[in-house]
């Protein structure tokens, strides 16, 4: 009998269910410099949301306040449904560790998305094939390691600048798979969010100290419209405001092939330069 | 002896302190069709941030989730510090009513942020001056009336779109001040960052039934920067990317005249079209 192993991103997002607190574990596959990847931590709270029995219609709105690094090992999600109505809810998260200490605080929005007027203003991002470009080579952080990153523009270039060079542009567009082709889904689309390199690394053409202090995407397309496209990438853009007395901002688009905009997002995030 | 009356904005977003509950009121001033305005529910959570004894730093990061309308009237403010280290703090927030129903929920980052390197890639949008611009007229929900909108592009035009005419641009730029000038704090910009007309309006050219679910602001000043501005008014700007089964985004950009990035904003609304 053949059985198929479990993709890693499904591991790295496995949760047990409890009654109102649920346990994860950090994934040495998805790491970063000092701590999980944040993608993959917002997508574990979103999995134990999604699989929460009380949980009703489909993701809109996931904040991810990074409060602490989190250690190696296990964690307990505390799920609070805060209200309720007939077409949305709204949830509390703490991810915990060391009996209490909060290491992540999020707030979730899910909704019945009723069939609407329907009117996508934003434009398609023109993008070469996936398969004409070449990977990304794989880097030191694992987590970066489990995603296919085809860059179209803006390709990271860590050679360094002086203090005197000008900054170079912070925009990216790139195809993201999974190294592993995984088929999109709202855990995926949470994760890929997170899944650019540090503004400030593009611009600065260095890496420095750097961390996602607070996250939010939205979801534009439902489990069933995701299921109609039937992919196994995305096309995603980046792009940064300004960096300013430590802190800078990130906002992206994650966009189907087909040319769908399925989710966009926003962080700010610190950095020491 | 003259006295001066406080502003109505410091009326409406107007705490008393508690334990760790606090106390607010809704206010006929800042009114929107079926409660308050949400950039001034926004700004009095902040306010009672900002005001709590234990808060260190400047606000960084705000979400406010809004569950429920509020109803006319008094509100309380659970305020909880859910982390905190050498150089920022985590709050969670609940604004309820009626015993305990949670009518808003948020989670705020403040930080102490440092002097670093700065750069503002986002291109200061053109804009006539102020002056020469016609205020926007009165309308029915109190709250817009408080605001002075000089609009440079995107005026609202509320005039109907028929079933088969195409959309119209979401985009809007304009000057935002309180209507009985008010220098610009962190308050009235978590205000301001809410003061748009919903992008459906401008979409489709009606109003229309429209929630704010979920608003994510950030600043990219602190209060020593915004005392150097010294202004009474922003020059913002707003778009949509997505209109799709019932809800929409909005992103927008809150602008010193100067040409500083003062803060940066997007929210997720329901809408019935």
């Amino acid at each position: 009998m053949l059985t198929k192993a479990p993709h890693l991103f499904d591991d790295a997002t496995r949760v047990t269910a409890g009654d109102s607190r649920w346990q994860g574990r950090t994934s040495d596959d998805y790491w970063a410099f000092v701590g999980p990847f944040g993608g993959a931590t917002a997508a574990t709270i979103l999995r134990a949301l999604i699989d929460h029995p009380e949980r009703a219609g489909t993701p809109l709105a996931l904040t991810v306040n990074y409060c602490a690094p989190i250690a190696a090992g296990t964690f307990d999600l505390d799920l609070r449904l805060v209200k309720a109505n007939r077409s949305s809810q709204h949830w509390c998260v703490e991810l915990t560790q060391n009996g209490g200490e909060v290491a992540t605080l999020a707030t979730a929005v899910f909704a019945e998305r009723r069939p609407s007027w329907s009117h996508q203003p934003a434009p398609f991002p023109p993008a070469r094939p996936f398969e004409q470009i070449r990977p990304f080579p794989r880097i030191a952080a694992t987590w970066a390691n489990q995603y296919d990153f085809r860059f179209i523009e803006g390709d990271p270039d860590f050679s360094g600048t002086s203090p005197q060079s000008e900054p170079v542009s912070a925009y990216s567009r790139l195809w993201i798979g999974d190294r592993v082709p995984r088929k999109i889904d709202m855990l995926s689309l949470m994760s890929m969010s997170d899944a650019f390199f540090g503004r400030v690394f593009h611009a600065r053409r260095q890496m420095l100290p750097f961390g996602t202090v607070s996250l939010t995407t939205y979801f534009h397309a439902d489990a069933e419209d995701l299921a109609a496209e039937n992919t196994s990438r995305v096309l995603a853009v980046a792009d940064a405001k300004i960096f300013h007395r430590s802190y800078g901002d990130q906002n992206g688009e994650l966009w189907s092939p087909n040319g769908r905009l399925l989710a966009t997002t926003t962080q700010i995030a610190y950095f020491k330069a």
